[in-house]
C-alpha cells in the first residue's frame, strides 16, 4: 500500500520550500501538506489552546492534498493527525525551511516544532532546512539529500521519542557527505534595537549573531555547514537530564 | 550585595501566581518581574522575530519592578537580560503557572520556555507550577516549597544547560517531600471539537485528556503529584540525542 507522507513546515504554505518537497515526497507515497497561513518561524513548539482553529483545503499540487491552518506548526501536525488525514501517517517530513536550524536555534525552531509534535505521535518525523537567507533560495538543489534520508527513514523507521533535525550546507548542491552531528555550544549574542514610533514612544526589534563556542569541533553541525556537509542531529523529544541523583541536594 | 532575581511567567502580568511569587522573592533578594501582556499558555519556547516589542514599566509591586512586554515569555526574558536590567540576573524563576507542566507538558510550556531561555544565557533557571486549574487556585501555599528550592538554587547553582521543572501537588499545602523525579510517559489524546460560525463556516478547539503511559511508575511526576509529593525533574536544553554512533545507517 502507498505510505502516507505529512509535510508542514513554519514558513507558511505560501513558501517555496515546501512545495519543492511536496513535489519530491510524491514519488515516495501520498502527500498531505498541511501548512500555517501565516509565517511561523520561531515558534517553537507553541500550540494554540485559547483560540480556535480554521482550515482552508486548497487546490491540490502535483497530486497532493494542500491544507492552510490559521495556527502554529503543531497545531497543524495535531489537527492533520487527529481530524484531516484517514489514518496515522508513516512519516512527518517538515520544511524545507528558509535558513538553518543547527546549533540552538533548534529550539526555537517552528520546523523542528513540527518534526517533534510528529514524534510526539510516535510518528518517524524529520526536519529539513537550507542553510541560505537569500530570497531566490535554490531549493532544488537540496532534493536528492531529501530524497536519500526520508527514503531511509521511511524503510528503517526511528527510535521511539528520537526524530531527525536535518541542515544543508548552502552549497548542498555539491554537498561532501552526510554525518551525524550534534548541536553545536553556543549562544545568540542577542541585542534589541530602539525605535521610536510617530508618537515618539519607543519599540525594540531584536537582532543579534549567533556566537560559535566551539567553532573547531568537527562532530558539530555548525562546523560540518561551515565546511559543505549535510548535519544530521538525532532530537529527543524528553528533554529529562537522565541522572537524577545528581540533584538529589534539592530534595533535602 | 544583594541578588538580582528576574520572575516571568506564561499566565501575563495580570495572574495571581507571579503576584505571589514576586511577594516571596523579595526576602531573597532585588526582584525585576517581566512579563507578558497576554496569556501565552502552551506557547513553549516560541520567540518574536518578525514584529516589534513594546515594554511598558507598571507601578512597583512590594518593591519589585514591574514591566509588561506584547511578547512571549521567551520574550520577556530576552529583553530584560539585554536591555532591561542592570546586570545578568542571579536566578530566574518562572511562574507560578496556573496548572501543571508534567510530563510531555513541559515541551509546550510557556512558564518552561521562560525557565530555558534563563538557562540559555547561562543563568540558574527554575520553572514553577501548582497542579489545580482551579480559578481560586492557592498559590500562597506553594510559598514555602518556592522558597525553599530557590534558596538552594541560589546557593548551589545549576550545571550549565540544565534548569529545573517543579510541579506541586493540589494538596501542597500538606506536601510530604519533594523528589527529584522524570518526565512521565504518556501522551495526549487529541482531539478537535468541530463548531460552526454564525455563516455556518467550521472552525475547530483543541480538547483532549492526557494518558499516563507508565501509571505505577514512582519515580515520574506524575506519579508524585498524584501522591502529595513535590516534583523537582532537572531538564536539559541542548535536545541532541547523546548517542550519533547508532545513526550512522543515515549517512552511508
Amino acid at each position: 500500500m502507498e505510505k502516507l507522507i505529512l509535510v508542514s513546515n513554519d514558513d507558511s504554505i505560501e513558501a517555496k520550500g515546501v512545495h519543492e518537497l511536496v513535489r519530491t515526497l510524491r514519488s515516495l507515497g501520498q502527500v498531505v501538506c498541511v501548512c500555517p497561513e501565516q509565517p511561523q518561524s520561531g515558534m517553537s513548539m507553541a500550540l494554540t489552546v485559547n483560540n480556535p482553529l480554521k482550515v482552508k483545503r486548497l487546490d491540490d499540487y502535483h497530486g497532493a492534498e494542500m491544507y492552510r491552518v490559521n495556527g502554529t506548526p503543531v497545531d497543524c501536525i495535531k489537527i492533520a493527525v487527529d481530524n484531516l488525514l484517514p489514518c496515522k501517517p508513516d512519516i512527518v517530513v517538515a520544511g524545507i525551511n528558509h535558513g538553518s536550524n543547527a546549533a540552538i536555534n533548534v529550539v526555537y525552531s517552528g520546523t523542528m516544532g513540527a518534526a517533534l509534535e510528529g514524534c510526539a505521535y510516535g510518528i518517524p518525523s524529520v526536519g529539513f532546512s537550507l542553510t541560505s537567507h537569500k530570497e531566490d533560495a535554490d531549493f532544488s538543489a537540496c532534493l536528492p539529500v531529501v530524497e536519500k534520508i526520508v527514503r531511509k527513514v521511511m524503510e528503517r523507521g526511528l527510535p521511539e521519542g528520537i526524530c531527525l533535525n536535518v541542515n544543508m550546507p548552502v552549497n548542498v548542491a555539491e554537498y561532501k557527505e552526510i554525518r551525524v552531528t550534534k548541536s553545536c555550544k553556543g549562544r545568540w549574542n542577542d541585542r534589541y534595537e530602539e525605535y521610536r514610533d510617530p508618537a515618539n514612544r519607543p519599540f525594540y526589534w531584536l537582532a543579534g549573531n549567533f556566537v560559535n563556542e566551539e567553532p573547531e569541533n568537527e562532530d558539530t553541525d555548525e562546523w560540518c555547514l561551515a565546511h559543505g556537509i549535510v548535519s544530521v542531529v538525532p532530537v529527543k523529544l524528553d528533554p529529562t537530564y537522565p541522572r537524577p541523583e545528581e540533584f538529589r541536594w534539592l530534595a533535602q
